[in-house]
């Protein structure tokens, strides 16, 4: 077992501390809530220990399917034992379903179900807003090599067939989510970070209700409950 | 000789006309002057008349050096016959040196010389505000096929390889510069609408000074002047 040692970084819904293994950290889910790039602040009770549970699901699964991740095991309510990465600065966003910045890009209606799938890379930069970059962008910032952007993309496209089928069957409709990928000591890029109601956007399939983030960020209440709604969904023990 | 007919088209800088033949279209220049998806407005005098002459310079000399392009011939001050093609929904954007949006989307100091060529497609679409896009995005819109998307891109690289050595020549840096493609009835995939200060930023290689529309969008004084100097420096007769 890794013991816990210094706070390595605190994110906006984590802190990230090192272990006593070299190549492994222990992430801390908070109740924290942001929205608009950090404009909008909150708690969402509970959220922690429901992300936690949510994202052991997804890594778990997608681990079993062959993809790599930093997932290692779930400690505790509100901790996970993760590999040691370097996170890659991009945010790969991957989308079935016009919705928010896309929604409002594009000039599409939120809903609209999009002929092909999108796969978008966004600037890892508070300062800058994360902006929507473009593969000469990427090479420009020295981000990640080419070879890199186009694993990072077939990964983001296998990831979501697998979590569109995956959640079809239990009635939800993946309309977007948000990727982040890094790089281990040894070059392996990996799924890092999390999957959840944070960085996916779940609709129930037949009412379309929004059961995830997007309840904070629209005020729409029920937040907590949604995020329960999809625990559930998932299997998870109620938290 | 093509006999003008009636207006088909009026944009921002150009107004399109038919002509008695079939293949063939006359673009008038004018005056007007917009900036900032139109917000900003005015007049630049002579402005009509310099871009014709420089964006004749500029497509003669890319149709000897094999690029295809609209230009057929400068029937006066202020018009060009053009060959008939249906505009494709895409600015593609070339740039040497960050400035403009470019600085801002990657929080670089305007003038840092990027370290690689960057191409970007925005989609053409002034209510949503010219929009950068990505290729999925053009896959999900249909503004292009794929093969298109690639065939635009190396146009853009080719283009802006002859230009850079071109401008060296006449002491001009060229920063950036956006370039609209058509298709003609047959299905090429030819260069259309203008190169000129309106669509290029073009610095003085020594003092970095603008002789571009810059200087309209920032208020900097001097606007006809530049376009003046750009057209000498290019060779033309004084309009």
């Amino acid at each position: 077992m890794a013991t816990k040692g210094e706070m390595l970084y605190e994110g906006k819904a984590k802190k990230v501390y090192i272990t006593d293994q070299a190549d492994l950290y222990i992430v801390e889910y908070k109740d924290d809530a942001t929205a608009f790039n950090g404009d909008k602040k909150g708690q969402i009770t509970g959220k922690g220990q429901l992300n936690n549970a949510i994202s052991t699901i997804f890594m778990e699964m997608l681990n079993e399917r062959g993809i790599p991740t930093h997932f290692v095991e779930k400690l505790n309510d509100r901790e996970q034992l993760v590999k040691k990465v370097e996170i890659i600065l991009l945010e790969v966003v991957v989308r079935n379903v016009a919705a928010g910045s896309l929604a409002k890009r594009l000039g599409m209606p939120e809903g609209t179900v999009l002929p092909k799938t999108v796969v978008e890379f966004y600037y890892k930069d508070d300062s800058l807003g994360d902006p929507l970059i473009n593969d000469s962008h990427i090479e420009v910032l020295e981000l990640a090599t080419p070879e890199t952007v186009k694993q990072l993309e077939v990964y983001g496209r296998q990831i979501n067939d697998i979590l569109v089928d995956y959640m079809k069957q239990r009635n939800v409709i993946l309309v977007d989510f948000k990727l982040e990928f890094g790089i281990t000591p040894s070059g392996e890029v990996i799924l890092a970070d999390e999957i959840s109601p944070d960085t996916c956007r779940f609709w129930d399939a037949d009412t379309k209700e929004k059961l995830d983030k997007d309840r904070f960020r629209r005020d729409m209440g029920g937040v907590e409950e949604a995020y329960q709604e999809m625990l559930k969904r998932l299997g998870g023990v109620e938290v």
